[in-house]
């Protein structure tokens, strides 16, 4: 599975398909009319399991919690979810009571469609704009429709369904062996703005057709956002509506998975790398975005140190805008790193463009500037950090900064 | 003296002049090729006190210190200083033992040009580029001839010589009367970008003629730059270099002044009175920005709360785009209020516009949208939070975000 620093010892088969591409799972989407007239994209989609599904979910730290983030938390107590509902157009956030009724109304229609026992078996989700409520009339209309649209195939278009100012959908897929049985792990992404550690406005639906625990799949999902979603950022905003979901059928006969065990550290190495990919693929995709920055940081004293830094520098409007410009403007690194919280000794640190020293012992290298704004000129700008305090090691995600992304959300809502 | 939230009772009047308003201080400037060709400022200040003088300073915190500011602080130990020399276009940052060595030639430069008795009499300071090594020769020649140029009415050229990608030179001055002498509070400021909390790239220069003791005047500098500079973000980078020093000549002639005095906590409220006057303009100036954004929080369960949210507002990317795009998307506020780390209950927070009540119990109102967005439209955009979780209450700063600020900050260096 390509080239990414994952920190994990896993050989991984990247498959076509995402949400839908382990056994047992369905999805559709339909056009229901929330989003601004003219714009073809569908804006509702189901994901739908054929039997009882594990669910496991990662939630906003925000204090601030959209009415479908509190619907959800509760339908997952039970560890167990049948389908997924989710749309574009309005966020449902900061709508109060009404708000609350109307994500518990989205559950109810779509438990309806489906046959299931009851709303709880169904997670909402919702992105959008705050503080508008749900054409409620519209929005069950949408989930009939898309529940008489279920399918294998259907995957694409519930990606499609769930983008707001994404440039394009996100879908990834893995397969691996456990034990002899082909185990696939897939997902869907939507996030461009708002992205930030400890998630931002983006949705991540993950399914698979491993047999796992809830808690198990928990602890699994856990590992896997701390270092994918958790390690991206796009603007420093964080959202009150994110959420990653992570739902297991067990059809492919796997004996269950254990936490401890080496099947089970392949399991959360392959929803790590899943999940690495699709944030890999919203910072890519930031708003206005024409790069994605990695940021590794090496030789730090832990790993909290390792990640602030790591974090702190990829989020650098400053630094942000240098890649933007193609400009080495190495200064910009070394300030983010000493206002990131991480120790260390500003004579003992050294970064690299790719392959080209910026810097050494803390101070500036004699690189070859026409060399650097050619590195910087690239898709994917790779800056490695080694900050000579001990050895931790990690790596985030974001994206340049440009003129565009000030046009987008200067005019977002209005 | 306006009508600023200062949280202090004091009758201040505005006078004319900054650095030189306070009796006892000269200053001068040269222009000694530091900036690129054809820049027309002058790029080297000298400012003097005619004699010896309390000193205090407050530095960044960034781990990166650079050169003139660990030099500084070595200078600062007595408590005294006689002169301050600064330059702009190189910042002498991540420059190593021999960036030490020139910071440490300035001072020394200053000092003979002037007649003092040593090098630690003279505070230096630099913003410009990281990285570069200064050119010691037409720094000496122009620290020599700000020298032959020092006077009252030097201190406008001293303040554009500290300019970068300021548009403008800031100065401020006020006078107030204390125990029957006139004295008078003034200073100089420069920063555009790179401005956040806990300082960044800004330099201030404040200067009185109050009697007040190293220890007092260290006292009243953290109160004011708490109040000021500390709550002014521009992008949220930090840098190596930022340095607020405050020297008091006692050429009033007043009693010297004792904390825990009204006296004190009079010249503390004219300190931060001009403080905060230079933290506005610095905000409102802030690189690309046409809009000066203040915050208000009030209701916080204690300061740091109030603080923490005031400046999580203020330095929200989205929240700032959206005041340039004159959209009143408070949910964007709201989201920044939920990652502040401000304890709150969402159902209890109001946000005004103005005198425009945009959200109320946490849900949006039912405001005038062509209203608020003729409020946004405005040179200063005034937010009043109440997190109804308490009596506490702070003030913030900022400025929006325009494509400008990616057109400067992708083409700074090269």
């Amino acid at each position: 599975m390509r080239g990414w620093r994952l920190g994990v010892a896993a050989e991984l088969e990247v498959v076509p398909g995402g949400v839908t591409a382990a056994a047992g799972f369905l999805a559709g989407a339909a056009r229901c009319g929330l989003r601004k007239p003219g714009d073809p994209r569908p804006d509702l989609a189901l994901v739908v399991s054929e039997g009882p599904a594990a669910a496991a979910g990662v939630f906003t730290r925000n204090r601030v919690q959209a009415a479908p983030v509190q619907v959800t938390r509760e339908h997952l107590r039970r560890g167990r979810l049948r389908a997924v509902v989710a749309n574009a157009g309005v966020a449902n956030a900061c709508t109060g009571e009404r708000g609350l009724a109307d994500a518990r109304r989205m559950a109810a229609v779509a438990a309806e469609s489906l046959g299931l026992a009851g709303p709880e078996e169904v997670a909402v989700a919702s992105t959008g704009v705050i503080g508008a409520y749900l054409p409620l009339e519209r929005v069950a209309a949408g989930i009939r429709e898309a529940a008489s649209r279920l399918g294998r195939e259907g995957g694409a278009e519930a990606a499609l369904a769930i983008t707001t100012t994404d440039t394009r959908p996100k879908e990834w897929a893995v397969r691996l062996e456990l034990e002899g049985r082909p185990v696939t792990v897939g997902g869907m992404a939507k996030g461009a703005g708002m992205i930030h550690p400890d998630l931002a406005t983006m949705l991540c639906f993950l399914t698979t057709d491993a047999d796992v625990a809830p808690a198990a799949l928990r602890e699994a999902l856990a590992r896997a956002v701390d270092r994918s979603f958790n390690m991206v950022t796009v603007d420093g905003d964080t959202s009150t509506n994110d959420c990653v979901l992570a739902l297991a059928s067990g059809a492919a006969g796997n004996p269950p998975l254990l936490p401890g065990t080496a099947s089970f550290d392949r399991f959360a190495a392959a929803l790590t790398g899943v999940c690495v990919a699709l944030a890999r693929e919203i910072a890519r995709d930031g708003e206005g975005a024409t790069r994605l920055i990695e940021v590794t940081v090496r030789g730090a004293r832990d790993e909290g140190d390792a990640r602030r830094a790591a974090r702190t520098v990829a989020a650098s409007n400053l630094v942000k805008a240098a890649v933007h410009g193609a400009d080495a403007n190495w200064g910009r690194i070394l300030a983010a790193l000493g206002r990131s919280g991480a120790a260390f000794d500003p004579s003992q640190v050294s970064v690299r463009l790719g392959g080209l020293v910026l810097v050494a012992g803390g101070c500036g290298a004699a690189f070859d500037e026409a060399e650097a704004r050619s590195l910087l000129q690239r898709d994917e700008v790779r800056l490695v950090i080694d900050l000579g305090a001990g050895t931790a090691e990690a790596t985030a995600w974001g994206c340049d900064l440009t003129a565009d992304y000030v046009k987008i959300n200067a005019s977002y809502r209005s």
